[in-house]
């Protein structure tokens, strides 16, 4: 069976994964990018935000970066929740959303993207968003059987991802906290009461001041 | 002016800094022992905990240990609320309550006890505890007149150093997060959004699993 991971997850330090007040022109709300700020030097992102001809080499190549690299290797499928492809909610009216990421999306795999509302397949450069209502473990079963045998990866956001924490689904937790006091938006670990006997837990701190926390299931 | 000091404060991953049902026989709710785990085995808190006797250079050294043994150091006078001096709620109906801490608690200084109940002053060792309701900044005025030209420990509980955290008297704030998801109990973070742009923050990880965090206010 194809491991779950989740990678990059940012928390602030009160445990907010997302600032209250989302919308398409601030997709972490009141949070802006300082959840991110941690993530947008690094060598990896840098290469993924599609300028690798402008910054072959550009960025750094620290702790924050090996962790940002470790997101892509072996995953052959991504789920996330409708919030990750964009701002809207209810039936799907303006189909002409395809999604953030311009013509050649970042994810060069299959995407399940959880939705209440029906919506076709839809195929932008290599990513092909697959479109389902699916409680977390078959959502996991159809991303698996498309991940050609690789691993999954849980992209985002909190709520989903909390909702496989919750059915413990999840093999691969890696979390930033961020030392800021965000004070309002969407709780990470709410209902999630002593997951820690579910993992182990490796802790690394980055000189950026984030700490990275990587939960790896007990087996 | 006496510097405003917080040591040792736990909190989960989730930012409870206490558990949910606190009671005589279980001071921290829930959560048990797990938020001060790692003090335990410190030689300060060996030292502290007044078998020093048997004790001598028991304990471990290391980076745990150095937060630990900081908390004393040039330390007049505390300032604590009420429910760490003992469990009950309301007046004071009985008076031979004289703390946790038997006829020679680890303080040796004046403490302010914030209570909204009067009582006398009490002299049980070294140690003399003054029952007055004031607000922050008064009690701070009151501990520092006490403190001998040394600084003032806030001793806690939770809502206390919230509420002076809030009224910006603390100088210096030491921060434990344990890897554990509480679920419930007292939140350290509530009303304190922003509160990093007052402090300079320093992270340190410890092998025992935990993070300390230095906050330190900006002049």
């Amino acid at each position: 069976m194809a491991r779950l991971r989740v990678h990059n997850l940012a928390v602030s330090i009160d445990g907010f994964a997302t600032g209250e007040g989302q919308s398409f022109e601030a997709p972490f709300g009141h949070a802006g990018h300082r959840l991110m700020q941690w993530f947008f030097p690094t060598r990896a992102f840098v290469a993924m935000s599609g300028h690798e001809s402008e910054a072959v080499g550009a960025g750094t190549r620290g702790v924050d970066d090996a962790f940002a690299a470790a997101t892509t290797v072996g995953i052959g499928a991504e789920i996330m929740g409708r919030r990750k492809f964009g701002p809207h909610e209810g039936p799907w009216e303006d189909e002409s959303w395809r999604g953030w990421w311009g013509e050649e999306p970042p994810f060069h795999s299959p995407v399940v993207v959880l939705t209440h509302h029906e919506r076709p397949d839809l195929a932008v450069g290599e990513t092909t968003f697959h479109f389902r209502e699916l409680p977390p473990v078959e959502a996991l079963e159809l991303a698996a059987s498309l991940a050609g045998g690789l691993d999954v990866r849980l992209g985002g956001g909190p709520t989903a991802v909390r909702d496989f924490l919750a059915a413990d689904l999840v093999d691969h937790l890696h979390i930033v906290v961020v030392p800021i006091v965000l004070g309002r938006g969407v709780r990470l670990w709410d209902g999630l009461e002593g997951l820690e006997e579910r993992f182990s837990v490796e802790v690394t701190p980055s000189p950026s001041g984030v700490v990275h926390y990587v939960f790896t299931r007990l087996s």
